[in-house]
C-alpha cells in the first residue's frame, strides 16, 4: 500500500536527514544495517511468525507462547553464534518486544550471581549444566510482607550440622516467595534469598542455591509448595511465581560461600568485604533509564506518526480538518515527552559507559567513585521511569480512543514498562537513597571540601539572581538547574538540621524531611539530564543539520522542565516573573520550530512496524485500513452471532427469561 | 477471620466517626441503610455469585458474562419493582462494580434519545417494544475517523423520494462507525448519526433509528457490516463495534422527526431551536464527576488500608518496620488524592443539583445559566478524570508490587474510569470548550459588564498582593485561587489579541494560545472545586468531629493544589516566596495531622469488600491470605505441570529440541 500523503510531506520537509540520526543512536552505520539485517531475519521466520498475536491471547496461551520463543530464540542465537549482547538484544526486540522471556532471570540473575558468589566447584556444579540449560533457574528474593528492605526477608535457612544440611523454611505467610519471575511453573532452581541461622544465632541474608521441581518429571520437591500468582496488569506471559518451604533439606554447600562460610559444624565464616554485589545492582538500574527511553521512544514514534495522519476538527470553520499534530495543545502532549525520549536515550548510553569506566576502577579497589553512580543510578532509575510511566500513558491518551484500543500498541508498551517504577528498587526510596546522598554531599561542600565531577555544582557559591535573557540561552538554563538543585538539597538538608536541634533523632528527622528529600532527588536528576543532553547534542562532528534539530530538542526539554516546575525556580527570586514569562513563550516557540522535524525525529529510532505492533503508529500511515483488520480478528468475531444471543438475549427479546429471582427476599 | 490488629486501633483512634460521614455521603442513616440492604441482597444472590471472577476470565467469557449479569439484573429491578435510579445504580454497584453493562447503552441513549427527538409515532413505534426489550438498541455516532467533531462525520444518508426512503451509505473507510459501546454483537437497532442528503443537499448530521442485525436470528441484515473491534486496555465485557453500510435502505420515518423532517417529496425543515440536545450532554458530563470521584474513592480505600496494614523498612535501626502510612512519602501520595476523591463527590453532587435546577429553568425558556454550566461541566469533567486517572495510577504504586496485581483491584479500576477522560468530549477539546467561554467573560468583565454566579470573582479588581498569613486561612487560599485563575484567563486573553493585532486571524490566534487557554481552564475548574468543598465542609448542623476531619482535608486540597502548581501562584507576585514556604510546611503538618484519621476517612466511603474486589483493600486487612488465596486461583495452576513443560522445556533440558532454525539465512 501507498504511504499515506500527509506522512510522506512530513519527511520531505524535515530539516534533516532521519537516516543519518539513527545512524547517530545505534552507534554507526555499520551496526544500523547489521541491526537490520537481524531484525529481518526475525521477520521473516516462520516459526516466529506461526504465533496468535499477543493481543488476543488468553494468559495460558501467552505463558506457553513466551516460553516457546524464548527457548526458540536462545536456540536461534546459539546456532547462528550471535554472542554480542547487543545483537542478542535486537534479535528479542525483533521477535517479541511487547512480550516476557521467561528465560531471562535465568540468564541475567541466576547464572551470574552463582559466577560472583559461589566458590569453584559451586561455578563448576551449578553454572555449566546452567548454560546447557540442563537446569533451569531464577532468583527468588521478594516474599509477600517484604519487597525492597531486604534484612525484613523472613525466609530461614538453618544450619543442621549433624547431617550437614541446610533446614529451609517458611515460617509465615508473610515469608512466602512471592513475584519472583519464572518462578511459578518454569524453573527447577532458585537463587534463594534467606535468613542463615547457625549455632542458633542469625546471620542475616545469605544466597543459597535450591532445587524446588523435580528434574524427572518437573513436579514441586516434597516439602516445596509453588505456583504461579495470578493474572496482573501486564506481564501476562511471565509466571511470577509464589513459593514456600516446610522443613526442606538442601546440602551444605547449596549456600554460595565464595565471601561467607558456613563450616561442617556450623561455624560462621563471615565474609572479607560487604560491598560485593553492590556493582551489579547499579548497573542494572543504570540499564533500566535505557529501557524507560526505548519505551517511551515507541510510544512517540505511534502518537507523532497517528496525529500526523489524523486530521479532526477545524482551525478555520468550513475550512480542511487539520493534521492533529497542528493543534498546539497536541505538540505539549508530545515534544517534551520526544525530548525526554533522546535524553534518556543519551543518559542512559552514558550511564553504562561511566558504570564501565568506575566499575573497571573498583576491580582494581577503588570503590570512591561508585558512589557517586550509585546514588545517581538510584535516582536517574526513579526519574526516567516515573516520566517515562506517566509520559507513555499520556502519549496513549494523546491518540484519542484509539489510544485506548490494543490495536494502538501503547497500553502494551505501558504495561510492560510501568514496574520499572517498582522493580529493581521502589521509586520513592531510590529518590530518598539518591536525596541522602545529596545531602551528605552539601554537608560536605558547605563544611569546605570541594566536590567533584557531577557533584561539582554545590561548590559553587548561590548566586541569587539568574542572568537568563530572552536569548535563553543553555549556559543560563543549566545554571537555572543546578541552582534549583543545590537550593532544595539545602532546603531539606535544613529542614533535617531544625528538627534534630528541636529534639528529633536523625532517622524521625528524616522521615519528617521526607518529602522535600525527594523533590531535591527529582531535581538534582533532572539537573544531570539536561547537562548530558546538551553536551551530546553538541558533540564536534555531529552532521549540523542534525544536530541543529537536537538542539532544539535540548532546549525544549530543557524549558519546558522549568516550566512545569515553576515554583521551584521562582520561589527564591532566582527566576523573576519576567524571565518565566520568556520561558513560557519559548516553550510555545520551540514547539512550532520542531513540528516540521517531528515525523522524521521518530522514524529515527528506527523502529519497524513489527517491533512497534501498532494499527495507528505504522509507517506508511495507513492506519484506518489497519483499525479495520484489527477489529476483525477480535476474539469475538469468531462467531458472526455469539451464543450469548442464544441462551440469554434471545430470551430476553421474546419475553421467555427463566432466571428465578429470589423475590421472597424483599 | 479477625481484624488485623492495625486496623483495629486505626479505628479506634480516629478523631471522628466514620459512620457519621458515611450518612452525610450518602444522605441520610435511611438511604445508608436501604443501600446496604440492597448490597447485602445482591451479595448473597446465588446467580450472581455464580460467575468466574473478572480477573480470570477471558474476552469471550468477559462479554459473555457482562450480557447475562445485565440481562438478570434488569430482570431483577423490575421484579422487584425497584425504579429509583439511585437505588438501581447501588444494585448494579454491588453486582458489578468492575465490570460492563452491554444494555446501559440501550437504557441511557438509544431510549431517551428517541423520547426527546421522535416524534409520537416514532416513540410508540420504537419506545414501547425497547422498554420491553423487545429491540436492543445503542447510539451509532462516532466513526473511525471522527471523534469529537461531529460535523465532519462522514456516514450519509440520502433520501430517494422514489420509495421515500434513506439510502445509507459508510463512503470511505474513515466513515465506519467504530467504538459504539453494544454495537459489535449485542444490539439489533442503533440510533445512527448521518450526514442527511435531500434533493441534492446536505443537511448536516441527522439522527435515524436503524436496524442493524435480524430480529428472528440475529444475523447483520443485508447490506450492513457488523462486528466488535477487537480487545482493548480494558471493558473488555463492552462489545464496541464496528458498522458499515452498502446502499442499506431504511423507511422515511427511520429519521427521527421531532423538530427537523423530510417530506415526502424530500423538502427538509429544519429545526426551529438548535439547542435541543444540549441540555442532556451538560448533564452526561455533569455524571461523570461523580463517577471519576467514586473510582478515585474506591482506589483510596485500598491505598490506604492496605497502607496501614503493610510494614516495610525501619525508621530506626533494629526497630519494628512502621507502617507504610507512617511514612511522609506515602502521606504525600494518598492524602490529597483522598481530599480530591472527597472534593469530587461533593462537586459532582452539587453539579447534578444545579443542573437540575438550570434544567428545569430551561423548559421555562430560559437558556442563559445553562452557558455558564455548560462551560462548567466541559472543564469539570476534564479535571476530574484527569485527576482520577492519574490518580489511581499513583495509588497503584503506592501500592509498590501488589499494586500491580490484579489482586489489588486498582488496574481494573483504573482501566474502567481512564477513558473518561476521552469519551463525552476529549479533555483537551472540554478544557478548550470551557477556557473560550472564560476568556469570552473575561472580555465582558472587562468592558465593564457585572458578572453573576460562578463567574463573578473576575469582577474583582485584581489585587496585587496576597494577605495570606501563617494562619493559612481559607479566605486567602481561595482568594488566591480566584486571582490566579483570573490572571491566567487574562494571559489567554491577552496573548489571543496581541496575535490578532500581528495580523493573525481569530482561529489561527485561538490555535496558538491554547496551551495557555488549557491552564486558564485547569485553574478556574481547581478554584470552583476547592470553593464547593470549602462550602461543603462549613455546612451548619454537621457533626463537629466530621467537620473538622472534613476542614482539614479541605484545607490540604486547597495548599497542596497551591504548592503542585507554585508557579502560577508566585510568578506575578501575588504569593511571595516566604508565603509558599509557609505553605509547604502546611502541607506536611496536614498530613501528620490526617495520618490519624486515615483509616476512618476511607472506611467512610462504605465500600464492602464484595464491591473493591482488592485481596489488599479488604476491611479486616488480612491482606496476605487473600493474596495467597487468589495466587492459587491462577489459571496457570490448574495445572502443576504446564504443557509447555513437555512440548518445550523438557526437549531443552534433555538437548533434544526438534526446531529447525533456519541457519541457512546469515
Amino acid at each position: 500500500m501507498d504511504v499515506n500523503n500527509d506522512l510522506r510531506k512530513e519527511r520531505k520537509s524535515a530539516s534533516f536527514d532521519s537516516e543519518k540520526l539513527t545512524e547517530i543512536l545505534y552507534n554507526g552505520k555499520q551496526m544500523v544495517r547489521r541491526r537490520r539485517f537481524l531484525q529481518n531475519l526475525i521477520f521473516q521466520d516462520k516459526y516466529i511468525k506461526s504465533f496468535t498475536p499477543w493481543w488476543n491471547r488468553g494468559r495460558e496461551e501467552h505463558y506457553d507462547i513466551a516460553v516457546k520463543k524464548s527457548v526458540y530464540l536462545n536456540k536461534l542465537v546459539q546456532d547462528l553464534n550471535i554472542t554480542n549482547n547487543v545483537e542478542q538484544f535486537y534479535i528479542r526486540e525483533a521477535a517479541a518486544c511487547q512480550e516476557n522471556n521467561p528465560l531471562g532471570l535465568h540468564q541475567v540473575m541466576f547464572i551470574p550471581t552463582i559466577e560472583k558468589q559461589g566458590t569453584k566447584e559451586q561455578i563448576a556444579k551449578y553454572v555449566e549444566p546452567a548454560k546447557k540449560f540442563k537446569i533451569l533457574g531464577t532468583y527468588a528474593q521478594t516474599e509477600l510482607g517484604h519487597g525492597t528492605f531486604i534484612r525484613g526477608l523472613e525466609t530461614t535457612a538453618t544450619y543442621d550440622a549433624a547431617t550437614e544440611e541446610f533446614v529451609v523454611n517458611s515460617p509465615t505467610i508473610s515469608s512466602m516467595k512471592y513475584w519472583p519471575g519464572s518462578m511459578g511453573k518454569t524453573c527447577n532452581y532458585v537463587i534463594l534469598m534467606a535468613q542463615l541461622y547457625t549455632k542458633g544465632k542469625c546471620h542475616g541474608i545469605h544466597a543459597f542455591v535450591v532445587q524446588i521441581r523435580s528434574l524427572k518429571d518437573h513436579t514441586p520437591m516434597p516439602g516445596v509448595s509453588v505456583g504461579d500468582i495470578g493474572n496482573k496488569l501486564g506481564y501476562e506471559g511471565m509466571d511470577n511465581g509464589y513459593l514456600m518451604f516446610n522443613n526442606y533439606r538442601v546440602p551444605r554447600d547449596a549456600m554460595l560461600m565464595r565471601y561467607a562460610k558456613v563450616e561442617k559444624d556450623g561455624t560462621y565464616l563471615p565474609p572479607h568485604n560487604a560491598k560485593v554485589a553492590y556493582g551489579s545492582m547499579v548497573f542494572i538500574r543504570a540499564l533500566i533509564t535505557g529501557d524507560c527511553a526505548r519505551s517511551l521512544a515507541q510510544a512517540c514514534v505511534i502518537t507523532t506518526r497517528y496525529s500526523a495522519v489524523r486530521r479532526q476538527t477545524e482551525i478555520r470553520p468550513g475550512g480542511e480538518e487539520p493534521q492533529v499534530i497542528d493543534y498546539q495543545t497536541q505538540q505539549e502532549k508530545i515534544f517534551p515527552l520526544l525530548a525526554a525520549a533522546y535524553a534518556f536515550l543519551f543518559t542512559g548510553n552514558m550511564m553504562v559507559q561511566e558504570y564501565n569506566r568506575i566499575n573497571a576502577d573498583m576491580e582494581k579497589g577503588r570503590f570512591d567513585e561508585m558512589q557517586v553512580l550509585h546514588a545517581l543510578a538510584a535516582g536517574l532509575k526513579a526519574f526516567s521511569s516515573e516520566t517515562t510511566s506517566n509520559g507513555i500513558d499520556k502519549l496513549r491518551m494523546a491518540c484519542g480512543g484509539h489510544g485506548y484500543s490494543h490495536a494502538s500498541g501503547i497500553p502494551k508498551i505501558w504495561a510492560n514498562i510501568t514496574p520499572a517504577c517498582t522493580y529493581e528498587g521502589e521509586n520513592t526510596v531510590m529518590y530518598l537513597q539518591c536525596a541522602r546522598y545529596l545531602v551528605k554531599q552539601y554537608a560536605q561542600a558547605a563544611s569546605g571540601h570541594t566536590l567533584v565531577g557531577f557533584m561539582s555544582y554545590l561548590n559553587n557559591p548561590v548566586k541569587q539572581r539568574s542572568s537568563l535573557n530572552d536569548s535563553l540561552n543553555m549556559v543560563d538554563l543549566i545554571e537555572a538547574y543546578e541552582h534549583t538543585a543545590a537550593r532544595l538539597i539545602k532546603v531539606a538538608a535544613t529542614r533535617m538540621q531544625i528538627l534534630m536541634k528541636s529534639g528529633m533523632s536523625m532517622e524521625e528527622a528524616r522521615n519528617k524531611s521526607a518529602v522535600p528529600m525527594v523533590y531535591a532527588a527529582k531535581a538534582h536528576c533532572q539537573a544531570f539530564v539536561v547537562k548530558m543532553f546538551n553536551s551530546v547534542v553538541n558533540r564536534r562532528g555531529m552532521d549540523p543539520a542534525v544536530s541543529r534539530a537536537l538542539q532544539t530538542l535540548c532546549k525544549l526539554y530543557a524549558v519546558y522542565g522549568i516550566n512545569q516546575r515553576l515554583g521551584e525556580f521562582v520561589q527564591d527570586g532566582f527566576l523573576n516573573g519576567q524571565q518565566a514569562g520568556l520561558i513560557q513563550n519559548k516553550t510555545l516557540t520551540l514547539f512550532a520550530e520542531i513540528r516540521p522535524d517531528a515525523v522524521a525525529l521518530v522514524d529515527a529510532f528506527d523502529y519497524p512496524d513489527e517491533i512497534l505492533q501498532s494499527c495507528i503508529g505504522r509507517y506508511d500511515g495507513n492506519v484506518y485500513e489497519a483499525l479495520y483488520e484489527y477489529a476483525k480478528m477480535s476474539p469475538l468475531n469468531k462467531q458472526d452471532v455469539q451464543d450469548s444471543y442464544y441462551t440469554t438475549l434471545r430470551p430476553l427479546m421474546k419475553g421467555e427469561l427463566t432466571f428465578d429471582v429470589p423475590t421472597a427476599k424483599l
